[in-house]
């Protein structure tokens, strides 16, 4: 398949959102579909274009993987529900952190992910359903990034020359591959889609597993979702492309009630980007640095030291892992 | 031993010096002392006070463990051969790496450090020479923060309970014990050292084995003695308390040459502070954090990642081990 980009600037959006309901109804033909709705802006899209275009014959599922941030499945659910749109919520929190346990390497950790999601998870739930086809959120940038051997992203099969057909049992359909995040966002808002939608900030497929260095478990989850939490409050307002909070491995030394703990670090990136192939970090002002570093080390207690990430994109990337 | 602290504000530098000069005098009696010299500020200082109270039976050795910062060993023998002062330098490397291999635990290391300086090391020196005391330059809160509990000081073994005459074969003569950095400071001006010696920032026993998260290897030492001097290098005008660079074991996503790179992450750290209890970080320009970053990740080229520690002291510590 060969994959024309369209650019923000060129891009129609009604005529867009024309073309893919038909494009869905003709790869569906008479059968019913299924979405994962993880509540990014690049699945709400998929789920709301296969929504206008298949109706009830759409089945939305959303994941739980034990790996989202704080009240998320919640959140996505009601904001669909008040669309008029259901959502079946899945707990499969167990069977993931199962196959992550021991893993620190992060390709297998992606990787994990990637298999558990779509062979041990929704593999059942496609062939319980009896639906044909897929529909998936994968745009451009994962492509790239794929295929330059930056990281491996979570919904690339047909890229690296996998059948998904073949080896999981259904078709994959991408409306949106041949958009940028820009242009993710253009088509969300024409489609009706909240502004908590569509300007929410990029999110990474493997979710709070992304943000942990080593190996995930629920304990580590945990705590990087409280200071995801912090990040997000202090942060709101600075209007930047992307902001996370990473739980490293290495403990450092700490002092706490005048005792010496050899405790965690947090480290937050902010970046300012437009599309996410170059970022920068945003100049944020050493007030919300500090409170950044007062709340995290105060509201959890195994961190005893915070840092701010100064590199750009490239060398760096914006995820750790 | 009742420690009573001399504060800056009361102490009279030239009495002090006189007294430490007569007692350094009546614990050497006829026989000769010996110092280790590292060319910080307290090492400094003792030395002079023993020259000054011994001269040529004052021995005064540097001994490069290995983890010393680039140059360091002939910048402070040089500056004390100015002086008329001669610096014997025992080529240590290979013994300091072979104790640290394998161990990666901060106290452990602290400790091997420790160990091996005083019983691999100098304990064959001071036998050799047939010297019958050791001056060292402990200061007031290097033994606070043992006895706290925050971390093991590398001097400190009379208030460990560790009897040094029975179990190293010397006695320890420690001048400066009352006194904190403001005053070792006052103290070095009034001796007549050089402004790069009393000005001098602090740095740690371990040297940059302290820097380095996890195991300590000639690698990794390499790699933090680079990143140090862009940091000194840098920061140099910042008149800061502190700055120091810390290799971090975790690694971290980045992209050189447009390739995957699983690289290293530095992490610098800037202290405001008057003696070292209490810090917060250095506010720092962006265009300083820029430059750290864009001088350190391309001229250690394992590094894709830097940030900037933005906790206070505490809960964090001022050096990471």
């Amino acid at each position: 398949m060969k994959l024309k980009e369209i650019k923000g600037s060129e891009l129609d959006e009604r005529k867009f959102i024309e073309e893919k309901i038909k494009d869905i109804q003709k790869a569906a033909g008479d059968g019913y579909a299924i979405t994962a709705l993880s509540g990014g802006v690049d699945s709400s899209v998929v789920t709301l274009l296969g929504y206008r275009a298949l109706g009830y014959k759409l089945k939305i599922y959303f994941i739980d993987n034990g790996l989202m941030r704080e009240g998320e499945p919640a959140r996505v659910a009601s904001i669909f529900h008040k669309m008029g749109i259901n959502i079946a919520i899945v707990d499969a929190q167990e069977v993931f952190f199962r196959a992550l346990k021991g893993i620190t390497d992060p390709e297998k950790k992606r990787e994990a992910i990637t298999q558990t999601f779509y062979k041990n998870i929704f593999a059942d739930i496609v062939r319980q359903s009896g639906a044909k086809c897929l529909l998936q959120g994968t745009i451009l940038t994962d492509i790239e990034e794929t295929v330059a051997g930056v990281k491996r992203q979570h919904n690339v099969f047909e890229q690296l020359g996998i059948n998904p057909e073949k080896e999981f049992g259904y078709k994959i359909v991408e409306p949106l591959i041949q958009l940028r995040k820009d242009g993710v966002r253009m088509v969300a808002k024409e489609l009706g889609l909240p502004r908590t939608i569509y300007e929410r900030m990029p999110f990474p497929g493997p979710a709070l597993a992304a943000r942990v260095i080593g190996e995930v478990t629920p304990e580590e989850i945990q705590l990087v979702r409280k200071a995801t939490d912090i990040c997000e409050d202090v942060l709101k307002n600075t209007h930047a492309f992307q902001y996370l909070a990473i739980l490293h491995k290495d403990r450092v030394t700490g002092m706490k009630d005048g005792k010496r703990q050899f405790g965690r670090q947090i480290e937050i990136r902010c970046w300012e980007s437009v599309d996410a192939r170059e970022a920068l970090p945003t100049r944020l002002s050493y007030e919300a640095l500090d409170l950044l570093n007062r709340r995290i080390t105060r509201e959890v207690p195994e961190v005893v030291s915070v840092t701010y990430n100064i590199s750009s994109k490239p060398p760096s990337t914006i995820e750790a892992i």
